[in-house]
């Protein structure tokens, strides 16, 4: 990847290639989607386009991250030191679910289409391991809090959170209804929690 | 959909185009996949091809519940009513998915890729659904000889377990692992049974 633009202006014109490719890639798929079709989503130029980026691979990898970004973004619990439970956490997500029409979630929806490119399929790895490890971070304060049980592994309770959150995903999206993913969440946390009152 | 072959060598023939445009579109998903490229797979003849699905999405909707049986195949333990607990199915399913090389789910691939195709929104929705109720079957039967808690219900057991096998198949495909495939099932699991010694 290109280092990132020196000047503000180049990082607008920077973030508005990749979020018109985000919104292009995330709908009609990796594979469904041209420069040039990015080119016209978003009113930039062709020189601007490959001075920014040398491949649709390169542009792919960014795309990925700007996903990242998204998700932590929406689900601003994860990274709220007065956070010291799972309840927010789950009533971000599923806000999120119904803001956006039962969409499928922004990084689960490139897994596997991504098979075939092993930079993609790092890329993608390595961010699906920070969103574990944030996870993990969530469910180690709400321990320390006393709502986690003391013999639970953050580590493994992360991973169990993404899966009950990408698993109810899908099927919310499949379904077009909240009930997969709220019952996938409660599920998950009451196995993790002691049983006392949300706060 | 047209209605199936009369004869056995017009059924065979028409399972071994599905089954070859089922490999494809996994592969490739559903939009990457051609007519001419099925006819090329399958080895069929245009004729045949045309004589037994009218449309690109007529084969699509045959390749969904070809998707869906062999899901059902690969989990005897759904329609096995000698299976009386919840861990012989995990095993089946981890056993598949380590079989296939962390493939991707078979049908749950294709979420996403049918949202603009209503005929085959509907065929995926109503296929997880008999997933879902063989699934509460299961959980009920298990429910039955006391293996599962006699609070839970079958229906949202079966969801919470449909969940849990998409979203960790999904992760054990990223990471290329069976780890969280299997927490997350042995989590669901737990939150159900009795912690009887599994049969």
């Amino acid at each position: 990847m290109k280092p990132l633009p020196a000047t503000e202006r180049g990082r607008r014109t920077r973030a508005a290639i990749v979020a018109a490719a985000a919104e292009l890639m995330h709908q009609h798929g990796l594979a469904g989607v041209s420069m040039d079709g990015v080119l016209a989503a978003s009113g930039a130029g062709k020189s601007q386009l490959y001075h920014y980026f040398d491949s649709r691979r390169d542009l792919a990898v960014a795309v990925l991250h700007h996903q990242f970004e998204r998700v932590m973004a929406a689900q601003p619990a994860l990274r709220d030191p007065a956070c010291d439970g799972l309840e927010v956490w789950r009533d971000q997500v599923l806000t999120t679910l119904l803001e956006h029409g039962y969409a499928m979630c922004p990084l689960g929806a490139f897994v596997g289409q991504v098979d075939d490119e092993p930079e993609l399929s790092t890329t993608l790895a390595e961010l699906f391991d920070r969103w574990q490890a944030a996870l993990a971070e969530m469910v180690d304060r709400a321990r320390g809090h006393g709502r986690v049980r003391q013999d639970v592994d953050p580590g493994d309770a992360g991973r169990m959170l993404l899966a009950a959150l990408e698993g109810g995903t899908m099927l919310a999206h499949v379904h077009r209804q909240a009930t997969p993913l709220r019952q996938s969440l409660d599920a998950a946390i009451a196995l993790l929690t002691t049983g006392r009152a949300a706060g």
